[in-house]
């Protein structure tokens, strides 16, 4: 999830650049949300000088928060031409207007209030990438964005080493805001060329039916995927709705020229098995992707057997471990053939390993290195990456912080508000304080409701009803329930305290029970209704 | 979580032995429950006829059940004296007996009913792990355990070799019921004593103090970290109490025979830190570990600062990888270094790799391979490899499976009650109908409480609260719900149904406002009270 303000002014007059304005997802965290997006509250409050939201490239993570946090910003949006047609499609799709999308050109550099940011072509695992060179009166920064160094990235232009170091000698390099993903594995990352090769000679060896899944936002992939099959004479399926998204976009920008047509899905099933290749999405073990659905046995056009290979030319993003594997015995259970990354070079990560972090800061040789885009871990192994790459300092920024570049370079300045936000069903909530977070807190002991009609000291009815909570303790304790709403009432001396009072020592008391119980203490949530209230 | 069954005799007067009775833990999709045991319904019913509980070794995931088991168990135990020292502190904990536990011996043949189970060394990550070769007058199976072949396993005996060649020259192998772990993994598994030699330098060049955190099950790891302690002129200090239990085993039985003791926690911050070196749990990130602790800064004695190294002389189980990684930004953001497996040869696993697999086929040679302890892609990996190296059959089972050896090899003869019981606080519930169900049912749209007081078609009282909904729709359409309350109570014609009825019209009407609102549907409960019945 990548957001980046930069300010330029005096304290409270400030224009901004946004920089990207991506997603993330949810996981058993943040149970029941599936999206998550930067809480924007700090610039919502000086909309008027946010100047504009400048992409750097199309993945999720950098534009997939534009369309639910639109309403809130409303400014000029630039990219080049396939970002802005993603864009576009995301904003389309919610039946906003698209009249902010501006399109510019790779190499180009743009004039936005007193900044002059100048995009310059970085290899990824997507086109049109891009580093900003981000120049104004006061200095420079280069924000790399994503990105990893590919001499031969299959789809776009490969990095423009001179612009770099035009830019560098030219500005005054004041910070730069760089990826830390992959900076604590030694190395470089390896180039898609080697891949694509590779997935030739994979399909070349199969002989049935060639399943591939990969990341749809990987369109170099998309495209060696395509080549793998034109060289092994079968015809490309594709399924899954991004698949499809990407495939349309990278064919209107002429990415994909020369390339066959897919065949449509319904007809996979009619083409023989050695002259199919079905490329698809569910890399990572979602159940409703097109692989899941298949693995399930409930997808509509396509059944897999023991004659059929999944080829996933893709990794496990951390955290989906038990779901890829939950997919890979499900196939395993169909006696489908699985290889993976582990089998063949069949995967190579788009971001920079430790010697190419070190190599572009050699290349930039900023004052200042700001690690971002990766945990706490990769972030300070970044930080010390810089310093042998003779950076003079390095700062690790957590989220919100706010640091000066000129003319104090480095200080932090204070903390702005920037949490995120849960996308719940239509609604969008502040973590922390979400539907989410009470969610989570069922997930140990559930909850139980009580129902009690009292009359004075006397119990009218009682009702007691508990979710995640151990049916056998309701039915076999709910006169000890009872019991002890009996006790509450008749403990009180003299006069009675109001509904909500007894209410509380209701609560208390029902919570004390689970606890002997069953050892545990679910969230008791309880209604008392006086009788007499009742006759108002 | 291991437990395998092994019966003789007719249909319904079987004698059965059980090999090992272990635990799992649980994970996102069993919410509040840690720990997962077997059902054992199947075999309880048939109580006299287990003739004993014959152990391989003391990990939990072999013998974890047995105290929560034993009521419904209460058999003979057969365990080598490690396993019994361990087993038996498991039931004095719970206030058990522990007469019925055997010791024998490594090598030597024990006979239970028509059944000659020959122990036989094997090595593993834990002393004391066995090979049981189980003869019986209709024919033999050799029932692994855990194991891997290691030259020199650092603690305990290597495998014994010549016993299983032996035993498998003078019975008729019928079966080999194998560990599948690591089937995937090619090659062989390494050595204990390359990661003894390898700890032992990674500690010579760490200037400050050391850390070492591993499975305090892997006792041979836990030896080789006193050892390199030792040869680095360090004290040693335990922390976590699975790590002085394993500890107290180990020497309990002269395993650590010759090495220091270690220093007590509250005296670890006396010591000079280049003379230091702490041994706690805590690898997988489990917060309430010693490890955790030291990471949050909670541990009462031990306090950590950028001159710490923490090294992981383990690997991420898979599942625990958010875990982990969370516990690893603790620990960078305290600027401690950090040292894993990818950085060292610090870790092999205890389980055989490909290769191994293939050279256990070569000398069992069992007349059908049935692989165990694996998922399906483990399993039927391991059942290619079977065939591979000659073996005329494999038979791929699911839990519960029922497998005839003699007079009809391999025939499945019914699949049998065989599911999970979840520790849910101090009950033990069935999965798939238990509360912990419930509770995963919940972190989807968590829950509401409807309770409504009615008089005839008035309502008289409307009460509706929700857990894991967002506060902001409650609040903004109570009386919204009250409407659709209403209104259901206005649409029935004539004569009113009784109120489980009218409940359900509520519940439905409740889900759909919530559907329209929110695009999610809670679960709903409902309480319908009708008012004349509080003065009956």
């Amino acid at each position: 999830m990548n957001l980046n303000l930069y300010g330029l002014g005096p304290k409270g007059q400030e224009r901004w650049i946004m920089v990207d304005c991506g997603v993330t997802f949810g996981g058993p965290n943040e149970p029941g949300i599936d999206l998550i997006t930067p809480d924007i509250t700090f610039i919502k409050q000086q909309r008027d000088r946010l100047l504009a939201l400048v992409l750097t490239h199309a993945h999720e993570d950098h534009i997939g928060a534009i369309g639910m946090l639109w309403e809130e910003l409303q400014c000029p949006i630039y990219a080049t031409p396939f970002t802005a047609l993603m864009v576009e499609a995301k904003l389309r799709e919610r039946g906003l207007p698209t009249s902010q999308v501006h399109r510019i050109k790779t190499g180009q550099t743009i004039r936005i209030g007193d900044f002059d940011i100048r995009y310059m072509a970085i290899t990824h695992s997507i086109p049109e990438s891009h580093l900003l060179g981000i120049a104004t009166p006061l200095g420079a920064v280069v924000h790399t964005g994503d990105w990893k160094f590919d001499p031969d990235p299959v789809i776009g232009s490969v990095s423009d080493m001179d612009g770099f170091k035009d830019f560098a000698e030219k500005n005054n390099i004041l910070a730069m805001v760089c990826d830390s993903t992959n900076a604590i594995t030694p190395g470089r990352s390896g180039s898609e060329r080697a891949v694509a090769d590779e997935l030739k000679d994979v399909v070349a060896g199969i002989k049935g039916r060639a399943i591939v899944t990969t990341f749809a936002s990987n369109a170099a992939r998309v495209k060696a995927i395509f080549q793998a099959a034109q060289a092994n004479q079968r015809e490309i399926v594709l399924v899954g709705r991004s698949m499809h998204k990407i495939v349309d976009a990278a064919r209107g920008c002429g990415y994909l020229a020369g390339l066959p047509s897919p065949v449509p899905e319904e007809d996979a099933g009619f083409l023989p098995p050695e002259h199919t290749l079905i490329l698809c999405t569910g890399s990572q073990g979602e159940g409703r992707a097109a692989l899941g659905k298949m693995a399930d046995g409930t997808h509509p056009f396509i059944s897999l057997s023991s004659r059929d290979t999944v080829i996933f030319s893709s990794k496990i993003i951390p955290g989906n471990e038990k779901t890829v594997f939950g997919l890979f015995n499900r196939l395993s259970a169909k006696g489908v053939r699985i290889i993976t990354e582990k089998h063949a070079n069949i995967h190579v990560s788009g971001h920079p390993c430790a010697e190419e972090l070190s190599d572009m800061y050699k290349i930039i040789q900023p004052k200042l290195a700001i690690p971002v885009h990766g945990e706490v871990m990769h972030m300070m192994t970044h930080a010390s990456i810089a310093y042998e790459a003779n950076v003079p300092a390095a700062l690790v920024p957590s989220n919100g912080m706010m640091i000066e570049l000129a003319p104090n370079l480095g200080e932090v300045l204070e903390h702005v508000d920037a949490g995120r936000l849960y996308v719940d069903g239509y609604l969008m909530e502040r973590a922390g304080e979400s539907a989410a977070d009470d969610r989570r807190r069922l997930t140990f002991a559930g909850c139980v409701f009580v129902c009690v009609v009292y009359d004075e000291r006397a119990v009218e009815s009682f009702y007691l009803t508990g979710r995640g909570v151990p049916q056998a303790l309701l039915d076999d304790h709910h006169d000890g329930f009872y019991q002890a709403v009996v006790a509450v009432l008749s403990n009180f001396d003299n006069k009675l305290p109001g509904a909500s009072v007894i209410g509380e020592h209701v609560r208390q008391a029902i919570r004390r029970q689970f606890k002997s119980l069953w050892g545990k203490k679910p969230l008791v949530d309880v209604h008392m209704l006086e009788k007499k209230e009742l006759f108002r």
